[in-house]
């Protein structure tokens, strides 16, 4: 696979490099480790997110007014160190507490709960809030295993809007972690992506082959299967995040048709179609519908549907502006 | 290839669908051809787009306030009828004129030019400008003969700005048609996209080959080479954009970092990193840096750099407001 990269070793340091110079009056870089702040600081809970680099926007593109006010990132597809965990959240907290909001993989949270008890060594008051939204990565009985996925992208941002709102630390966490209860994901994978520098593929698959619940590190999903026409795997995923998620007619939900790389908007506008026919049949409302690549796995081809299922105070919190460069409301 | 689609035969159909049920309180369908048109349009010049679909974000992705007000829609990577040209233009024409905007290619020309006559025959005044952004297509003697890539934004972004501040036709046409002088891009592929319903690859490039100039439906570059650092790369297409636009120091430009599909924002940022290193060292003001995927050509692999060279009045009408879902301002 060609990339468009210099030493594989310094992609990350280069692409915040190439993020700030876009964008330097709303960002700055924390000093000695991979993470970016905002500059506009508020007197106000501190959301900090984080992980793996690699799904880029995610989640550098998730820091900003409304959403994050700083990210920790990761070389691709591996944790941030707790230690850049630990200077990001020195450097945004203004004395009000440091909420974390990141997907659920074991070296996430290996590193970032070490960094929590670094960080309560210093008087920093810290909560967690664990996005769990894969549905194909556990059972329902053992949520709290699953994996994150594209609802990173709404848990944050209920998150930044409920911080950014004045609440306190223990209530941005409460709303934060309701949202990621009502946060409903599943992915289809079409086609691996590459980590820079390394010439070997994760994982194959067949020329008309596919995978439901697929990771977005290629982690083993529920079923592999033909390709199907979009029309028959939209419905085919929708009824799985519907049953899960108990959504039904009178329900309100945010949408969110997420590609992974290489899938094209053309093929993301075809799913939302029928997205919002099955909601529209269903007497379900779709609140918003947004159709964007912000989770992605390099360049790989598939896509991933998620539902928020939206309440009063969610849908005023997911209404509140928020701005990054790539993510705007 | 694998491609989430149904019948490849109504990708474009599907995919307004999918756009306008995410987006109902903006846009609407014009009745019985692939056109799109703002709800809210305005006593003011009508701007218009459009060409080959396959490009999404583009054109659809360019309707919106401050940009343009309609957007005629062909087949995957080709040219939209002059009845849909007319019907577009018919639907948004507000008694002020009509301002057509578009890359040129030669589908494109003769269709628009034909709705051209017929809409003058319904007394609808019209004016064209053509993109010819792309100076890898045709040497600087013959500029007019030079294909339109992501530069379309730039021009499209002016001449939507011109018309929302109430210009006359004559007036938005020829800020957009200086917009277009001002703006040169050259781009690099690095592998095919494909069209949805077709097995073959458009061309094909070795596993350590990039072409650059590219076009992008894979029209001949200027160079076949092997692939190069990325600062290498950005160095080489810096020095022909910065010669043909005779930009030097002191100038002031907008710089817009284009992925062409499935090439990532980690590779985007890498190379705009590069770009804003270029332009300092040159003593060039990087006013805007827009780093994203807008004209693509389904999952091709590469990118584009396009420089907009800014006077005053170019400069305010880049900053004015702008809103689609894929392109904000």
């Amino acid at each position: 696979m060609k990339k468009v990269i210099n030493n594989p070793d310094n992609v990350v340091q280069e692409t915040i490099e190439g993020f700030i110079a876009a964008n330097k009056h709303l960002y700055k870089k924390v000093e000695n480790v991979n993470g970016v702040i905002r500059k506009d600081l508020k007197d106000k809970v501190a959301v900090v997110t984080g992980g793996g680099s690699g799904h880029e926007p995610l989640f550098i593109g998730l820091v900003g007014e409304g959403l994050a006010d700083g990210v920790a990132l990761g070389n691709v597809f591996a944790a941030p160190t707790p230690y850049n965990v630990q200077e990001v959240a020195k450097a945004v907290d203004a004395g009000k507490g440091v909420l974390f909001v990141y997907g659920n993989y074991s070296g996430d949270v290996l590193n970032f709960d070490m960094a929590v008890e670094l960080l309560e060594l210093d008087d920093i008051n810290c909560k967690t809030v664990l996005v769990t939204d894969d549905v194909a990565s556990a059972p329902v009985e053992r949520k709290a295993d699953r994996r994150g996925i594209a609802g990173d992208i709404f848990v944050v941002k209920i998150a930044g809007a409920a911080a950014e709102k004045g609440l306190c630390l223990e209530e941005v966490a409460n709303i934060a972690q309701r949202a990621n209860d009502q946060t409903f994901s599943i992915g289809v994978g079409l086609s691996p992506g590459t980590i820079p520098g390394v010439k070997e593929l994760p994982y194959t698959l067949g020329d008309d082959e596919i995978e439901v619940g697929m990771g977005i590190h290629g982690e083993p999903g529920v079923e592999r299967t033909k390709l199907k026409p979009a029309d028959e795997l939209t419905d085919n995923l929708m009824e799985i995040l519907l049953e899960e998620g108990n959504i039904v007619a009178g329900d309100e939900v945010s949408v969110l048709v997420n590609g992974l790389g290489s899938t094209t908007l053309m093929e993301l506008l075809i799913v939302n179609r029928r997205v919002e026919h099955i909601l529209e049949q269903r007497g379900i409302r779709a609140y918003d519908m947004d159709v964007n690549s912000y989770c992605t796995t390099q360049e790989m081809g598939g896509f991933s549907i998620t539902l928020l299922k939206l309440d009063d105070e969610l849908k005023e919190l997911y209404n509140a502006p928020a701005y990054s460069p790539y993510y705007k409301k």
